[in-house]
This record gives structure tokens, C-alpha cells and sequence, in this order.
């Protein structure tokens, strides 16, 4: 009898299945209107314009961006991209970055390049889920945050930090999604940034900043990246292209120091060897048109409308005392409901009513966040959200119901 | 003073750069004549046939083709590398078969799901060094197997596995390239291909087949991929679309069994959530139209010349002494010098002569083949490797006088 199992890694034997992308796999079904995924709004794909770009890129440079390309990344797409950064405050040349296949390969490498078993990372009480899932696959123990109004406590922070040191216990790094916090929605201000830096540089340590959500934004000033602060290189800043353009073109960067840049480009050397050379040379061209900025505001246009409906919708047909402030840019909206909800045993209910959102313990590492979800505004029609909400507003309604009819029996 | 190296994981802090992307970078020079990079030519690049298939796949298919796709992979293009799998005499569906971004995310798949700090795998002598690299950042320790021109030396093989069990040390896989051997060129027979299943079997032990180059075969019949032997399931077999249709788009896929491949979905799930659609869609759609095997034949009588240009001018430019076994399909001729030659030394000759190979040693865990080179013949213009095999063999032969130059000094 055949038994490969004993030969697995430790990591492979803890590693367990991404919440979300299960629960991707159930809302597949196309009657079920689905908040869960961090999904674009399809319409929003520029595919005309594609066409064109793409035409060019196979004319006029077919050889190369079908062959192999360098680890670091295509030249040109650096080079814009380092323009672009340099615009939003952030000092830096191509040679500061590396262009990955998607963060969720950024945020490995970083897990692969920090973590050893049992070491501490700490993350936002909510975070992205896929962080915490690249993180965890190197056995790491990570640490939770809370957030407030604006975003991570660094009281708290710091005394987490202090707590650790003194049991002699060095925190590998920060991970932290300062702008429409995924899931949370919320931005943290200048002036909390740069104290992060502060304490970055206070203890030596490193900060990884999760960008992929400023650009689409509503009504809120523009806000500089912690990276922009970061005069000692403790920031590995990454953003995407996934957000902005396509997801399906697997395209993201890094920008850090030069010696965290060489490391982490011969850590990508084994794990693909280069990043997509078509799609790569077709971001970059879909640039040098000047293309981008205007795609952005088109985004920004389509989505905006979509948070107002969820919002009114909700205030439509949820039952009172839910929480959810709203959020000023991004693509989600952060839930809180009345004590006695469990979103994780609702989603069931959710599910029979045709309607899914990522329940909140997903993004938490204590296990809190329970009376949360998380609902996505950017891919569904209007008229999808409204009715998504209100199929939503009854299933809390008849869960509010339950608790207190519970209530009474055990009363 | 900032100290980051004090956060690097154990694994970040042995991490090597690849020779090979190494060289790759000197051979950007346009003066040198390079045969390093395993590189496809470029003029093999179907360009305008995939003008047409993208077009298409944008009208029909934009708004999932842009869009985030699920971890194992689109399900067209995994049924219809099932099909060609079946063809081959490997019995599989869709549902084995995951889409990784190039073959190397699946090698770096394979070492993180199986490989501890300190455990042990087999590879031959010599190995494709992109395994060794991703084995390696694992932090494991790699034995070789020797092999001769039928492959790897299944008695050697055998005697090891023995030797590290009585020694209760359990060899996680066995790496193997079965067909034109990357870098020896050599072909494992049907009946050794069958003796290694057995092996496997008996010591119920992982073999990873690594298959890149079978299609590319010029005069020597088809050999069946150790897959199709594998009764128990104790083969993960990998192949890429990147020698047969564009290593730009960064598309390979596994063959496994059920747990294996939910295991690896799950391990890939963490690594990039998911392989490029785009380029998923654009290879699904060309073997639609079933120009795969058409563009296959059109490699093939390109290549084929190639590889005999290169052996009649190494014939003709060579001094006597070296050893070639004329390659019957793959991209890669071996070269072994006679004694007191050391490739990797000789190199920096090479470079000053403007032309470029991978020295042996790059290949052995051992440090051995120390007198071999690989010599690529694929990407290069007809004139070019026959000007690259004069030019090498004027610094061989310079070598050859110095070594005995030396040797009368020392006697």
C-alpha cells in the first residue's frame, strides 16, 4: 500500500486550503450573487484598447516578448513604474524593483526570505487573508494587531514589539495594507505612517506595504506611501497591476533598497525564473500610450457608485445595529453586526439564499472578527448589489431572530 | 546602523544566484556568440498565427481572460493536455492536471511540499540546474546519481537508496529528466524507464519526471514518459509549453495523482492564487485550432539542421580529443575536453573570444563534469554556431597548448 504522505514537509502537512478561494469555488454557481472575491468588475477591462496595444507589442516586438525575459523584469515596465512611484513620493530608479507574478509571488518571497519555523511576523487584526496564508506556509507564528479609524495601532504595535524583544524574540516584519485596508476599508493617515517609520527604524526592523487599493479611490485626499517616509530602506513597498488593469495578467512589483532587491530577485530566480515576458511587455506599452492614468479614472468612476449602492441598500434592508463606515476607496466594504451573529455559521443560510461574502474570523489570526464580513462592491451589477443585500438583510434578520429566540430558551 | 540581514530566514541566507542567469546576463552583450541559455530560437515564435488566436480569445473570452482564474488552472486547456497526455500513454483527466507559471514554479511546488531542512533527494550526474537551485532553497542536501548514455544508472540508483535507508534516511524523490536529458541529451529506454517504476514502487518512492524536450526529437523513435508506467501513482510528471510555444508566456503543467495534485493546488494557491489567464486562454485557443503540433514539426526541421551544423563544425574546428554523442532531439549538445581541461576556468577565455557555454560543473551537486560544457544549438543563427564552434575551438585549443606547457613546467 502506497503511502507518500510520510514523505511531505512539515509545511505541506500543516498547509491547509484558502478560506476564499473555497468559498470562490461554491459561488461559481451562477445563481448565487457573490461579495467574496476580490474580483474586478469585468466591464471594466479595457479590451478594445487591448487589442491594439497588443497588435504592436507582437509586431513590433514579438522575438522578445515571447522569449524569456530577465528575473528582475522587463527594462521599460520598471522604468514606468519607477516614474510613476516617484510621482506618489517614493524615491527610487528601475533598479529598486522587481516585477512579480501577482503580490501573492511578492508576499512569498518575503515569507520565504524571513520566515523560519516558528518565527513571529505581525499582521493587522483584519488582514488580507492571502498574506496570512504565504506567511503560515513557512510555519510562522503570526502576531494580530488591532486596527482602529486609522488603521494599526502603534500603541499597540510597539508594545507588542517591546514584549517580544524582551523574550528575546525578533518580529521578522510588519505587514501592513495602509490604504482601503483589505478587509477593513480603512486609511492611515501621514502623520501615523511616518511615526510607523519611526518605530521601523527605532528597532531596526522591517515593514512590508501592501499597496494594491490607492489608486481607486473616491473622496478622500491622496495619502503618500509609508514608503515615501522610508529614508533607512525598512520597507519592502509592493503594488499591482491586478486592481488597475487585469488580474489575469499576473503583473506586480516591489520597490526596496538595493540589498533587499538583490536578495529577493535571486529568491524569484527559483521560484519561476522570470514573470510572464507577454504580459509584461503589453502593461508596459498600455503605458507609454498613456493609457493607465485614464483606465484608473474610468475604474474610479464605475466603482464609486457601486459602494454608494451598497451602502443605501444596506441601510435598506439590514436590521439595525450593524456597523459599517464607509469606505472612501478600494473595493470592499467592512461589516460589523449585532452581538449573537456568527457570519461564519451564516454564510450557510447566505448560501441557501443565493447570496456569499467572506466571513470575518478569515481575516483575523486570534479568531476574532466573528460578527464580521466582508462584501465586495466592485464586481457585481447595481442591481445585483441592491438585491444581493437585501437577500442579505434577510438572512440577518431571521439570524437576529434565531439568537433571540435562543435567548429565550436559555432564559 | 541598519542590520536587515539579521531578519534573512536560514534558507534566504544560503541562497545562491543560478550560474546560468548569471551568464545569461554577461551573454546580453551583443558581440558574444552565446550557446548558455536554453532559449528556443526566436524566429520558431508563431507570431502571426497567435495574432489571429488573440484576437479571438479578446472578442470572445476578454472578460474571463483578464479576469482572476482558479489555482489548478483553466479547464480547457487542462482537458486538452489531457488528451495529449492520454495520446502519450499517460491515463489522466482534467482533474490531474494543474497549469503551473512555467516549469520551474512546479520544481520550486515540489521542493517546498516535500523537502525539510536536511533531507535528501537524488538527481543525476549532471542535472538540470533550475531543479538543483529550487531543491536547494530548501535547504536540502542533493545526491547525485551518475548516468550513462541510456540515462540514469538505475544499479547506482538502487545501492543508494539502500545505503541512506539502512541509514534510516528516507530520499524524498528521485529528479529525473528521462528524455533528451538536459544538460547529457541522452534518452532513458522503455525498458529502464520500467525498472525505475519498479524501483519506485518497491521502496514506495517519489519520482519527479521532468519532460520538456520530448516533442522536440529529430531521429530517434518516440519513448513513452516513465508516467505511463505508473500504475501506483508514484510519479509526478511535468512539461512545459516553453520549448514547443513560447517560454514568454510562462505556462507548464503537472500529471499526478488525486492527493498529490490536491496538495500541490493547495501549495500553489499560496504561492500566486493562480497562473496567468491571459496566456492560459491564448495556448488553449491554439491547440483549439490544432496548430500545436503543426508549429512541433515546423521546431523540429529548424533545430534538427542546427544541431547538425553544430556537431560537423565542432568536427571541423575542435582539436582532437572531446566527445559529443551527436544529441537525437532536445536542445542541448554535451561536450566533454580530454583531461586537464577545467571549463569553468576556461570560460573567462571563452568570453574574451566573444563566445558562451555553461560549464559542466554548473550542473553536478558533486562539483563533477568538470571537463564538460553544455553548448545550446537551438537559439542560435546557422552562421553564428558555426562562427561560435571556430571561435571556441581556437580557445579549447589554446587551453590544450597551455595545459601542456604547464605540465612541462611542473615536470
Amino acid at each position: 500500500m502506497s503511502n507518500l504522505e510520510r514523505l511531505y514537509s512539515n509545511r505541506a502537512s500543516k498547509m491547509r486550503k484558502s478560506v476564499i478561494r473555497e468559498l470562490l469555488k461554491i459561488t461559481q454557481d451562477p445563481e448565487i450573487l457573490s461579495f467574496a472575491g476580490g474580483l474586478p468588475n469585468p466591464k471594466s477591462f479595457p479590451i478594445d484598447d487591448l487589442e491594439g496595444v497588443i497588435q504592436d507589442v507582437l509586431r513590433q516586438h514579438g522575438k522578445t516578448a515571447l522569449q524569456y525575459g530577465t528575473t528582475q523584469g522587463l527594462f521599460e515596465l520598471r522604468k514606468a513604474i519607477a516614474e510613476r512611484a516617484c510621482k506618489d513620493g517614493i524615491k527610487t530608479t528601475d533598479e529598486n524593483i522587481i516585477i512579480f507574478s501577482g503580490s501573492q509571488q511578492a508576499l512569498d518571497t518575503v515569507g520565504k526570505m524571513f520566515l523560519n519555523p516558528g518565527d513571529t511576523a505581525l499582521v493587522g487584526l483584519p488582514s488580507y487573508l492571502g498574506g496570512i496564508n504565504a506567511f503560515r506556509s513557512y510555519e510562522s507564528n503570526l502576531t494580530g494587531i488591532p486596527l482602529d479609524q486609522d488603521g494599526m495601532r502603534l500603541d499597540i504595535l510597539e508594545e507588542t514589539i517591546k514584549k517580544f524583544l524582551k523574550n528575546e524574540i525578533l518580529p521578522k516584519f510588519i505587514y501592513i495594507i495602509p490604504t482601503f485596508q483589505n478587509p477593513a476599508g480603512v486609511v492611515m493617515p501621514e502623520l501615523r505612517r511616518k511615526k510607523l517609520i519611526d518605530i521601523a527604524n527605532e528597532y531596526d526592523l522591517l515593514i512590508v506595504e501592501d499597496d494594491p487599493y490607492s489608486k481607486i479611490r473616491f473622496d478622500v485626499p491622496r495619502v503618500k506611501p509609508i514608503k515615501a517616509f522610508d529614508d533607512e530602506g525598512h520597507v519592502i513597498y509592493m503594488s499591482t497591476f491586478s486592481k488597475i488593469l487585469s488580474p489575469g495578467f499576473r503583473l506586480a512589483w516591489t520597490v526596496a533598497s538595493d540589498e533587499l532587491t538583490r536578495r529577493m530577485e535571486i529568491c524569484k530566480q527559483a521560484l519561476d525564473l522570470c514573470t510572464n515576458t507577454f504580459t509584461q511587455f503589453i502593461a508596459s506599452e498600455f503605458m507609454r500610450r498613456g493609457s493607465l492614468d485614464l483606465h484608473i479614472m474610468k475604474i474610479c468612476e464605475m466603482y464609486e457608485p457601486k459602494r454608494d449602492i451598497m451602502m443605501s441598500s444596506m441601510k435598506k434592508y439590514f436590521p439595525k445595529g450593524y456597523v459599517c463606515h464607509k469606505p472612501k476607496g478600494g473595493m470592499f466594504a467592512w461589516v460589523t453586526l449585532p452581538k449573537g451573529i456568527d457570519t461564519e455559521t451564516m454564510f450557510l443560510d447566505a448560501i441557501k439564499e443565493k447570496v456569499a461574502y467572506v466571513h470575518g474570523k478569515a481575516f483575523c489570526v486570534d479568531g476574532s472578527c466573528g460578527r464580521s464580513m466582508r462584501l465586495n462592491f466592485s464586481y457585481s451589477t447595481d442591481e445585483q448589489i441592491d438585491e444581493g443585500m437585501k437577500r442579505l438583510g434577510g438572512v440577518i434578520e431571521k439570524n437576529l431572530k434565531n439568537r433571540s429566540s435562543s435567548h429565550s430558551v436559555n432564559i
